[in-house]
């Protein structure tokens, strides 16, 4: 009985490391990686290694960035008087490219879940009290954790926390229909919210 | 506005060419190795770049190996006068795990796709004709691609090519029901099969 060769076994061993990743999967992975370019492969291979050696984590914000402090939190033409708090570096990102926002961010690393034990303890609830009781600029905090379930959770608990710092106004970000939505589709709960954010056209 | 560091994009990016990877899966993919400890990153990346680099196809069996020709093409124990024909490499190794195969293999590298275009061209029939032609030893071709539409037409399309070599006997792996199935959830055509390939007891 011959063995499945050296090189092929250690590809798929480590594919089927990432998350949701199976034997068959790895297996797809494998072969596609074999019929990329040598070049592709090559890049691949040394992005994975490059972003773990490179990527740090902000020391102010706790994004993921490659040079600490981030652009972000070192960029002295952002309004530092306001500070939104994202589950993830990659919301950071996303609400940067929609361009409307000028000010700092604050990186959780994920949200509360008591049905997955995901306790205060897990997340940067403790930096996040830490840096708004010594940076005195801060003059409102938006909390910008998703919209579910964690989310929602995360935002509740924050405000409560911070409640008791005078000068600070904390907000939430708005509920309402997104962009494209059918009122025929839409939950009560969004539903309500929407009509009561209601603007002057 | 601060885009996404470099080092994330460009790790983002090649993810995204693995198949069935979108920008969601990437991103999680990214966080996943960002998490993993530095050795099995490294590990990952360089599994990565050293099957590309030490794979070869056989130039016997066109299976892919790290040796030319492969193991089982030069093992002199074998029994050189079966050729088990498969669709891929995985299922030589597939075969070569359960042990009771001692003959040769010959990798086709896919199965005939009428719908999908894949023509004799695509896979290696022209190179399989060859073989049979060049290699006298050859007495029996057991065509062993999946139990399938593609895999069945190209068992057909492979007797029919082969069929007017003489001494050279054609068989295809027998169908029936797998270990551990229920008569109540079998197919007409398995169950059939099976009826056909009974055994005394």
């Amino acid at each position: 009985m011959h063995q499945i060769p050296q090189p092929l076994k250690s590809l798929i061993d480590s594919l089927k490391k990432l998350p949701g990743v199976g034997p068959k999967t790895a297996q797809r992975f494998m072969f596609h990686i074999l019929n990329m370019p040598y070049e592709e492969v090559k890049e691949l291979s040394s992005a994975i290694l490059m972003a773990k050696k490179q990527i740090v984590t902000c020391s102010k914000c706790f994004c993921l960035t490659d040079v600490d402090p981030c652009n972000i939190c070192s960029d002295q033409k952002r309004n530092n008087s306001i500070l939104c708090v994202v589950e993830n570096t990659i919301d950071v990102y996303t609400i940067e490219n929609s361009k409307f926002f000028n000010g700092l961010y604050f990186v959780l690393g994920g949200s509360l879940s008591p049905i997955e034990n995901i306790t205060p303890e897990f997340i940067r609830i403790k930096e996040l009290k830490k840096r708004i009781e010594e940076d005195k600029n801060i003059k409102e905090i938006i909390i910008s954790t998703n919209l579910n379930l964690e989310g929602e959770t995360t935002a509740m608990y924050i405000a409560k926390l911070l409640k008791n710092n005078p000068g600070i106004n904390i907000t939430r970000i708005g509920k309402g229909l997104p962009l494209g939505a059918s009122i025929n589709f839409a939950d009560d709960i969004t539903l309500k919210s929407s009509f009561e954010n209601r603007k002057q056209i």
